[in-house]
């Protein structure tokens, strides 16, 4: 993830749209956390990830993929499955995932 | 928006993630962000809205409608549409509009 915004590509493509609101128990987050984008970077298809975060409330993470088997790698990888129990079981007060196709899309720069 | 994020409904659904980095120039933003938020209610078929912020960088708000239908009211809106001149003569250094068709949604909560 970088400071760069993730930008418009040729669609169709997939946007995995996942608000999180985050419990008192972070202990094992962040390294977590950190493991899983540099460990979804191997997923053939993964295009890219866009997260923001309000200070103390819900966050937005939004992951881009090529095309649906792109998703069940990443969705049925053994590492990724095992975060995904812990999130449950400490880190997470709720969340929701959407999965969604992507039909059109745009960037605007500043010239 | 409230503090309550968006839950995942019955597909198919309308996901419109808009990704924004901001400019110095806010003058009127707060006031104008608030009318849209205001606004986007009275479109038949728009569901709800989630928003996060870093603190002086990216933000990501994700709007849900039902269908095409209430994407094409709201974007044509003529009050949106002014504010969407704006927005790029103004207050965005740069931004990302994907439009995407929710297939898949599933809400986590703490029990």
């Amino acid at each position: 993830m970088s400071d760069v915004p993730f930008e418009a590509c040729e669609p169709p493509y997939y946007a995995v749209v996942f608000t999180t609101v985050r419990t008192q128990e972070q202990n094992g987050y962040p390294e977590t956390n950190a493991r899983m984008e540099e460990l979804v970077q191997d997923v053939p298809g993964y295009l890219g990830m866009d997260h923001a975060q309000n200070p103390g409330g819900l966050g937005i993470t939004v992951a881009y993929f090529r095309d649906a088997d792109a998703l069940t790698q990443w969705r049925t990888n053994a590492e990724h499955r095992a975060a995904q129990n812990r999130g449950r079981a400490e880190w997470y007060q709720n969340y929701t995932l959407h999965v969604a196709k992507v039909e059109r899309s745009h960037t605007f720069k500043r010239s």
